[in-house]
């Protein structure tokens, strides 16, 4: 997918809400485990409830990768029944050494079909650039993360700038703003207008919002670019919304407050910008 | 496994390789295509042709994740058939929020029941701790790669320390030499001597011998400890060392001629330390 159809979704829907499907057998509704399978008779009702208001999909193949062959599976099939315009995201955490890369890059760019992959940086060049080969697919790359950990070493000072600074310093040579993006936790919102400074035309994948305590209107305001520019990721909040057999009417009753919230930052950005 | 298992199968075959199990279809002799599932075969033949000289397998999950969930069946199947007594690393570079770790951790530990697993420390404490929770498992903890982009954030200088040296550092809070090791590459031996002085204790999985040209004399003389300390992996130059009917008799001639050097090895060690 390409960056002009990521916005002419968003504009669409008036959304630029992802949701994680970070899907687990002991959370989901009990009537569904008499499914033949479960993991994605759950994911299929959330998409059905929430694909409108919402422009992208994020599995977290940790949740898939747990049952096996038939995680996998589950997984599969989870991809193939998102609809063709949303934007499908692998928050797979990879990278590897060059060849390695590369396959993990053929598992989930071919064989998976995702848009997207989240990658780690830690090492280097050589272990991203193999995912970046690929024709409109993305890198979506760790810059700083919404989780606790995330002080150990992301900030770690060097004499000009922190790691995460200069992880997107340094990536910016390796990719553009159509092919690379970045996450960076909405635990953090004043980072975000540092991070514009480095990265101002990049899309930004922002998790923790909602069950990790972030604010979307703070992540708006100091994130937010001429084209939107980001993605703002919600898992538990949407889909552990309900526990019953009405689940999906009030994950889609979550999904619509975010949308609508999102409309009214979206209209409020354009018109003072 | 626990640590003291380790040692005694060190002594016990005079031996610390792990072979690496890239198992990449494009390359293993064609004859095996027409198997039912070609990986394992392969894999299978690989380890009866090396099991007495080796202490350690170590499947890279790139190549298994990348034909879906027929390759994850292919690696749950290549892990039953191991013997008992070797030390089982999952080659993922894993590491996410705790609770996606937790599921990492049960996906490599428990449905799969590996002994250890490679993690990426980029998210910090909260990312590496839930994979430590697992008695008699460790966590392999990316320090210093093999690879070149290992330059790119690894080597990044703060005011007492770099960024490899931060993580040996740190980590070292989180676990200890029962639980945690750490990959170091081969093809940077002059590192191994600062590695030892923080991390004297704990065993080193060492890639980068062979096919990327570090020296196992080198490894040995900067990394090697009282307790051998020492996993050394070869991938692609054992499993690849043939290409027809007869690849595991190659392979084979390829890892007696390591397990003899490292026997000279870890004479010459023990008597002269």
């Amino acid at each position: 997918m390409i960056k002009q159809e990521i916005i002419n979704q968003i504009k669409k829907k008036q959304s630029f809400l992802c949701v994680g499907l970070d899907t687990d057998l002991t959370k989901i509704p009990a009537h569904l485990l008499k499914e033949k399978d479960p993991i994605f008779e759950f994911n299929k009702q959330i998409i059905d409830a929430t694909y409108d208001l919402c422009v992208a999909y994020k599995p977290n193949t940790a949740f898939y990768e747990v049952y096996g062959s038939k995680g996998w599976e589950a997984l599969q099939k989870t991809l193939d029944y998102i609809p063709k315009e949303h934007f499908t995201i692998a928050d797979a955490k990879r990278g590897d050494i060059g060849n390695t890369s590369t396959m993990y890059a053929k598992a989930f760019f071919e064989t998976l079909n995702f848009d997207a992959i989240t990658v780690a940086p830690y090492m280097g060049e050589d272990s991203v650039t193999p995912f970046l080969k690929f024709k409109d697919k993305w890198v979506i790359l760790l810059a700083l993360t919404s989780n606790k950990g995330a002080d150990d070493f992301q900030f770690f000072e060097g004499d000009k700038e922190k790691l995460f600074e200069k992880v997107l310093q340094q990536s910016k040579k390796w990719g553009d703003d159509e092919n690379l993006m970045y996450v960076v936790g909405a635990t953090r919102p004043e980072m975000l207008q540092e991070i514009r400074k480095i990265v101002p035309d990049n899309f930004l994948l922002v998790p923790g919002v909602g069950a990790q305590g972030g604010s979307l209107a703070d992540v708006c305001k100091f994130g937010m670019n001429k084209n939107v520019g980001l993605l703002v990721n919600s898992s538990r909040g949407i889909i552990y919304a309900g526990n019953d057999k009405n689940f999906a009417k009030k994950s889609r009753i979550e999904t619509q407050k975010i949308q609508e919230e999102m409309h009214i930052l979206l209209n409020n950005y354009f018109i003072h910008n």
